[in-house]
């Protein structure tokens, strides 16, 4: 391999200062970037096409098979690749789990238009989530799940924060997702005849006994307030998902992920 | 209401190193006890009839009539109720989410013969499931979908972790938990003629059509390793979660949400 000729050593290099400065929120605003940790994470993102700015290596690690492959993918892809002093290394990524690679990916923001606009698809739509764990999970079971698309609508927190990136394991890159408003989103579904279902706890139907064979959104509300009225009176349907009288509720990726597999079930898993 | 008379204000009270030790692991071991945080999960656990130590109120906010009254809750059965300066109240509660209420409550370590001896129930066991939040998670849901018990197998992480104690959201004190080797727990369900089915990446009968409608276990695998071979061998079938291609694995609280959820419907939620 031809080993990367640019090496960084100090702290006060400005590439790690724009690195540090991706795990905040103002930091990725302002560059458009965000941060990728691990070799397969990042072998994922270039294998999907999506444009890493720069790939950091730990010096130490570099000439390892499955980083030199990828940083012969990443020079490909025209990334600036750099070897990092190891001690460095451990400033740059996140503590708890020290990685020898790492990336600065640049992001993506789709509107519905760059969603795939399938009658017959199964979509699901977010209303103001706010825990980045619970959105980077819901990425990872859409796309294990068949989903053609998720719809983050209004504000929600930041897919490309380090939480979700991390939780969703590689959908990140893989799972398409567009942002609307409310009102977009619900002129978008109604454009493309899908049928909207709500999980919420006014619901009526049984989840199970609700229609998922048609084109469909499921739609779920924010962690602590659920939907506002006004999106669960625009839904077609309201359901519930049975809870045992005790328990007070289902955690939000735990509710999509007994909706989404359910509608995929009726849909014979096709 | 009666003012508690005891009231504490210096970070060096033995008290205070006692909470603060419950943060890890050998803290919780020597004491036998575990943190909870906030009003309504203590008030949770004193309502299942946990044992309390001792519970600590910020001083500026005991007469509040939520506190009074969780006060009053706690001195009824036998908990020290301790009033401490809020700033001492930081140093105890978590950062992240500064609660005005925190308690010291008893662990409570169960063997299988302590779980509801139902040869028609539901069961979800977790074999040396690692992530804390995982944990609380699966506990939560396994509340929520009507589960009988839920066996902790081999070596797990801990239940009264901080973590898994948040992420149970109350549960940690509705849902019964047993801890057992793999050996003592294939014998005991043998024993009540519970069927074991586990989620595996070897399955080959669909989750949902496998039958779970008499007594079962549904056993589950640790988050990188899955399932020792031992373990499947014992199962009387290991089925699969359909996944689209692209995508890699589901995250294992969320596998075990569309598996329980699955048995249950076929039960008609019953």
């Amino acid at each position: 391999m031809t080993r990367p000729s640019e090496t960084i050593s100090s702290a006060s290099n400005p590439l790690v200062k724009t690195l540090k400065s991706l795990e905040r929120k103002k930091g990725r605003t302002e560059t458009g970037l965000f941060l990728a940790e691990g070799a397969r994470l990042i072998g994922q993102g270039l294998a999907n096409g999506w444009k890493a700015d720069c790939v950091v290596v730990a010096a130490s690690m570099a000439e390892r098979p499955h980083l030199a492959d990828l940083i012969r993918q990443a020079e490909t892809s025209g990334a600036r690749v750099v070897l990092a002093a190891d001690k460095l290394m451990s400033r740059i990524t996140h503590k708890d789990n020290a990685q020898s690679v790492v990336a600065a990916f640049r992001q993506r923001h789709l509107g519905l238009d760059a969603l795939p606009q399938t009658k017959d698809g199964l979509f699901v739509a977010l209303y103001e989530v706010r825990d980045p764990g619970n959105l980077g999970t819901i990425l990872r079971t859409a796309d294990c799940a068949a989903i053609s698309g998720v719809i983050l609508v209004e504000t929600c927190c930041d897919p490309y924060s380090f939480e979700a990136v991390r939780a969703s394991m590689g959908s990140i890159f893989d799972m398409p997702f567009a942002s609307a408003s409310f009102d977009q989103f619900n002129a978008w579904r109604k454009g493309l005849g899908l049928n909207m279902s709500a999980a919420s706890v006014n619901g009526t139907a049984r989840h199970d006994r609700t229609d998922f064979t048609g084109g469909s959104v499921i739609i779920m509300g924010n962690e602590q307030s659920g939907l506002p009225a006004h999106a669960e009176a625009a839904c077609d349907q309201l359901c519930l998902i049975p809870m045992r009288g005790g328990a007070d509720s289902l955690n939000l990726a735990q509710a999509t992920a007994i909706m989404t597999y359910e509608a995929w079930r009726q849909r014979d898993f096709k």
